[in-house]
């Protein structure tokens, strides 16, 4: 089966879906035994492809940029879409990056001898193949081929309409990359319609595709989880907290809540809600005040907070519950530790919530109250985040608890096999 | 909310696994921190009172047995449902032996300090709360209570109607054990109806419930799988195979194909589809024929094997793909190892799957070639089974891809947290 044969306008589209599928699934048997260097070769080869023909992408990418408000997107969404030669750099080099990391298929994860000398071997190997959907950015194009690739995975890609030239023109590349590779074009496949339909018929098809990762909006992310018949690894919102404990210093608690509120706001690990002991009213919240001020930074406090802080706006439920994702950040005074890991399970989503303490048990309480994807003690929210906490690259960050959780880079895009050694053994 | 207070006859059914659920989620928090000292005593106190209470039980599965012919069941169904004193005394020493396993809650997986002093722990967490849905088999209650509570687990159990005064009779005695323990008796609650909407009704509770395992015949996995709004693990069908390569030695071939047939046929490891390389025809075939007719089991055979089997019967493509579960193998006769793979891949249910070899390069070929949960050389394909492979109790076999494959014990109950320990870092 040829991909250009698949996509053959929009009639039958079940049909294309299918075909497109089953060419995955066929090609993902011989992928999971590539050698490393097979993988590797093709990971620099294409980062050097897309580095010669950065001028043709950046091309495709400004008739994205053009048809942009035409599809009613946003500053911030225009934003996203564009792809800078900075940008693109940054994508080569994760792919050059992926290369860097070790092979994640094959790892003996554990091995043992039981006692009537059959040898049991867990070994790793990849999922099978995946179906990665996505928004905006051209450059997560790049960033998932490379991903599922070196996982071992066969990959379906299927970005945003409004960045359709950006990622053909990508994707042309990483195909040209495979055929000189010698490795079938099926390994990365794109789906060649923006049929919004298409992502319907996808999701059905779970005998042949082995997981779904939708990356983008909630909107997207609830409609993936409603519809797909295939396992999802969900990255969903971060309403993220930070709990400033009655011992601390302040010093550090300052340099810590503004780094996670304002270093980079527009992310899901950027700080949203605080909560601030109720010994700190009179000293250290007026402090803080102040300081997210300087860095225009919104309060919406409780009603404690807006006593003493009268720049202050009034929270509402909504706000405590919200992902901002913008200069705001709402404030509650609480009495305790347990008042604070109580609204964190009940306002929060799982992602990432830090404490500020200098006190050893509270900490303690607070890693083993709260049910987050990763709990933090004194430092930043901002280092949830595969390449901080020493994954390498990710595919996202997993805000469930099933198969993977926090950062997913290569492991978490395997799954693994008994292997078992006998000499003749039966059971008796 | 008290337990008996929730299930209050069939009216609102919606609202009362609304509030079962809730229960569960509510306590699932607390259930995580205690230590294994407070669970294994809840162990070993409900293993004394199961064992003191025997007799009680088994007038309650009498009930169940008289009332058997009268849901339609078939004598094989009617065996499942009975409790003998000696599958009791099973369930209740796998209760014991649950407790001499180690806490999966709390170990640290992995761990590692970055660059900027961070330290990251990968820390083992329960899942939350867990729906366990089961037919017949009244022990299950036993094994799924255990596993889940040791595994820190929420646990809602709901076994099938046959079951109803057996599973009352084992529930009463678990909660009374929790009551002594001063555990909250709604760490494992039993749904209080056998309305067949409960179910239906749980399936949609993704916010309070974080797994669903359905345990028994197809038809109720296809249900969960096709309703169920939170992750399921299947346990689903077994078509387990057997492939004997050209250079074997015959003695040991023959004597772990008949074990992993005819050990204990009805169960998913048992051998279904034998692939018989060509040069065997003449020689080993007709030897393995009349072994196995000795057993009694029925061959249904492709064309070659009926032409040097005349008791045969030719098979049909149903033949191939049928999980059989009783003494009946089909046979076929391929030219080569490939053609094994590729009739295992084809027709199999990647659960378990066994070559008979002595060729050490033919397999590594055919571990790496067959996507199964499970790949075993030189031995009975009866040995995937959670105790064989040194993970102890198992809940299930699981033939899904997604978080755990094969055995799943109690550390496959948990997932994991990262826990990060800073001292005032901040992202740059």
């Amino acid at each position: 089966m040829n991909m250009e044969m698949i996509w053959s306008g929009d009639e039958d589209l079940a049909a294309q879906c299918l075909a497109c599928a089953q060419l995955s699934r066929e090609i993902s048997n011989r992928l999971g035994q590539y050698t490393r260097g097979q993988k590797d070769s093709w990971l620099l080869h294409a980062a050097s492809l897309l580095e010669k023909n950065a001028e043709k992408i950046l091309q495709a990418n400004q008739l994205d940029l053009e048809a942009g408000p035409g599809y009613g997107l946003s500053e911030a969404n225009i934003d996203r879409l564009r792809l800078t030669p900075l940008r693109l750099r940054q994508a080569v080099e994760g792919l050059r990056q992926i290369a860097a990391l070790p092979d994640p298929v094959g790892e003996i994860r554990e091995g043992s001898k039981r006692p009537n000398g059959l040898q049991v071997l867990k070994q790793s190997v990849p999922l099978g193949v995946i179906l990665f959907l996505y928004e905006s950015r051209p450059n997560v194009t790049i960033d998932a081929a490379g991903l599922c690739f070196k996982s071992g995975n066969a990959v379906i890609l299927r970005g945003g309409k409004e960045a359709w030239h950006s990622n053909q023109a990508i994707f042309q590349i990483l195909q040209q990359a495979l055929i000189d590779c010698q490795i079938p074009a099926g390994a990365i496949q794109m789906v060649g319609t923006t049929h919004r339909d298409a992502v319907g018929h996808l999701l059905q098809l779970n005998k042949w595709i082995d997981l779904v990762i939708p990356r983008g909006g909630e909107s997207l992310i609830e409609r993936v989880a409603r519809e797909a018949r295939m396992p999802v690894l969900k990255h969903y919102r971060g309403n993220c907290h930070i709990y400033v404990d009655a011992p601390i210093d302040q010093d550090i608690a300052e340099k810590i809540i503004i780094n996670s509120k304002c270093q980079r706001p527009g992310v899901c690990n950027a700080l949203e809600s605080l909560l601030i002991h109720k010994d700190h009213v009179k000293t250290f919240l007026p402090r803080l005040g102040q300081a997210l001020s300087v860095k225009g930074v919104e309060i919406r406090g409780c009603a404690i907070t807006c006593l003493h802080l009268p720049g202050a706006k009034m929270a509402t439920e909504d706000d405590f519950a919200a992902e901002y994702l913008e200069l705001i950040v709402s404030i509650r005074v609480v009495n305790d530790l347990q008042e604070a890991i109580d609204h964190i399970n009940h306002y929060g989503s799982q992602h990432t919530d830090a404490i500020i303490t200098k006190e050893l048990e509270n900490a303690n309480r607070f890693i083993q109250g709260v049910d987050s994807a990763a709990v933090v003690v004194n430092a930043s929210t901002r280092f949830h985040d595969g390449y901080e906490l020493g994954l390498g690259a990710e595919i996202g960050i997993s805000t469930d608890k099933f198969h993977a959780r926090g950062p997913c880079g290569l492991r978490e895009l395997t799954t693994y096999k008994y292997v078992v050694f006998g000499n003749g053994q039966i059971r008796e």
